[in-house]
């Protein structure tokens, strides 16, 4: 959907007109009522269930929807009941408005000038994208993650628009340990010297060895060191080079599906190579493909503009950091969502959500699901998860 | 010390002839019972304890050993009693033969032909240093993180020869996250363009964007989520770029001293930049000053081969992953140390390494220690670590 209408940023810039890439499962009721927006995170998109088809109507590989295992047809997020909106936000680079668009004031690309956005920006420009489909009025807005944050900042924003909050996996900001992680990947993007600047699709390459560095940082933070060990151990990787062994893509653009990525594992008996740059070790061919994998598909510029939208979001620093103050304006009911091995939200940031909201007598639900898989875990089918929603969608949002 | 005879590695490669830097503090005494060997980690030298002085007499700044706190006249490993001794690695870059200096064989510069070296030859040429320096029996050998691993080692290559061996925040092997954060660092390095395939002497260039993410990767994991959000938080940096606040160097070089290394806040009320690539937060200041000093002085060969060494070591594996087995061989009494916030190395990878040698009727004391600096915290000066260091020093390697 096209907006002419400029969209005055948190930062003083503004974008002067913008695309916005968005998908609809499921019906909207007579009186507007039953519509649940999906916020999504660092790489994920618009594309939140369901398939493509490809031109001779077969089923494309792959192209499972980055939350598929959450919403559709009978699924904890009912898509026949409800109607779900999936929206790419602004300079992310899967359709809407981004770095790697033409600027209609210069008719260049926009590369590293495009503005810096936060998580109220998105928001902003989701609520005028619900203006121009005439809902007034979310059942819900659900996210993971980053996700869940702009879930968190719709109920602050907007609290007569929101009637539920579901926050997945996140938290009222980032600690110094995500923020610095965000750096380092940061740092490896903007100094692989095919970055030029932000300007590297003028010089028609890629900052890939950046990227690559980036998403292996990612992925150990989206593990578990439980489901690591589990997973990959110690296992060597002793295919000879070149050998077709990578493990298979994941369905899940968002962050690495263990289940279904990693590859099976190496003897363990196999004589070293003793070599510094050779895969030795199972785990490091697994990064190095999701690194590889990654660099080829996402944008540099958009990188840098979500991992900073991350280490701005900090609802609490207008209240002078008290997180209970700044969730008094909330109005909707919540069910938040946060899973025991996740070291990069972990559980208890979710309750300080919980609690600053109790604080103010709102209407929450909290499950901390017993899980394995780390940050990931948002992403993954598991039943106890799956049920809490569902249930949380039957009992309350459908009430 | 030159040693004209190959050491044989591990990975049936030699090195044909080498020295190795060392220091000594304190007295051999007349028996040659009370000398105590020190083995360091991934990035500090045979320089342990005391300071230089320069051509005046005076102090030179910031000469202070790496582990000075630990080791001296009248420390918990008291010079005054026991002769102290410093050994750098071979493959390092404080002096010993490593990747920087010239192969004899074909009289050019190492760089990436250097043989991949592994704890046990680290172990195989300190025993070299020790027969000639005449000394039979160590009283005890020391050392933390992979330090701690070669005094492992040690007991299990020459259980003859070490009366006691002090092991603090070590492991006994690298877990899959352990070696995924390793396989990120080595390569950003050899991505970097300036690595050259590891021969970047010959091109006039260093590495430096490699090794700036490879340390940044580093410190993160040397520090708790704890200590980085006491120290950095959220808090903001709002000197004018080009202001000298960057913070001041710290004595240790094997780790962050976050207590000495950590700049001023600025005000967090200030507001931010909306950059990408500005620094915005303190954690990023801090991060690329450690960065930016470590790629100045650190060999890229040198972290390859010290982060593979670090990855190859697993005593249990020619016991089929029975570190009990292993730990069989060990004749030495031991003491090992682990920090509570430590998630590089946790306690439970020492906990592992005690009940091993306790399935053995080993001789153990073990102390985990209640502090907030994670893994960095075995190069800090804590009263109650340095209190067990000093009293298993006089009750036991001293009686």
């Amino acid at each position: 959907m096209y907006f002419p209408e400029p969209l005055a940023l948190r930062s003083g810039a503004s974008i002067r007109a913008y695309d916005l890439s968005y998908e609809t499962y499921g019906q909207l009721n007579a009186d507007k009522s039953n519509a649940v927006l999906i916020c999504h995170a660092l790489n994920a998109s618009h594309h939140v269930a369901g398939v493509y088809l490809d031109e001779t109507g077969q089923i494309r590989d792959k192209s499972e929807g980055w939350w598929d295992t959450m919403i559709g047809p009978a699924k904890p997020v009912d898509t026949n009941q409800f109607f779900v909106i999936g929206v790419n936000n602004l300079g992310s680079c899967f359709g809407s408005t981004g770095p790697m668009q033409i600027n209609p004031d210069t008719g260049e690309v926009y590369g590293a000038n495009f503005p810096v956005v936060t998580v109220q920006d998105w928001v902003h420009a989701q609520a005028r994208l619900l203006d121009a489909l005439g809902i007034e009025t979310l059942a819900a807005v659900m996210g993971g993650s980053l996700g869940g944050m702009q879930a968190l900042s719709w109920t602050l924003q907007y609290p007569e628009r929101v009637r539920h909050a579901v926050v997945v996996a996140s938290a009222p900001n980032l600690t110094a340990e995500n923020i610095a992680f965000n750096e380092v990947a940061r740092r490896a993007i903007v100094t692989d010297p095919d970055f030029h600047g932000g300007h590297f699709y003028r010089h028609g390459v890629l900052p890939k060895r950046g990227l690559r560095i980036a998403r292996m940082i990612g992925h150990i933070t989206y593990l578990s060191d439980d489901v690591m060990n589990e997973k990959f151990g110690r296992q060597r990787r002793t295919s000879a080079p070149g050998e077709a062994s990578a493990p298979e893509n994941s369905a899940a653009p968002d962050a690495a599906s263990p289940g279904n990525d990693i590859g099976r594992a190496g003897n363990s008996a196999a004589p070293y190579k003793y070599s510094t740059q050779d895969v030795e070790f199972q785990i490091e061919s697994y990064l190095r493909y999701q690194g590889d994998k990654f660099a080829e598909y996402f944008d540099a510029n958009t990188y840098l503009l979500i991992t900073r939208a991350l280490d701005y979001f900090d609802p609490a620093a207008e209240s002078s950091g008290d997180l209970s103050r700044a969730l008094a304006q909330a109005k909707a009911k919540f069910l938040l969502v946060s899973f025991t091995t996740d070291w990069r939200f972990s559980p208890l940031r979710s309750r300080e959500i919980v609690k600053a909201l109790l604080d103010n007598q709102r209407d929450v639900s909290y499950a901390e699901i017993d899980a394995p898989h780390g940050h990931d875990a948002f992403l993954l089918d598991d039943a106890r998860y799956m049920g809490v929603v569902r249930s949380y969608f039957q009992s309350k949002v459908a009430a």
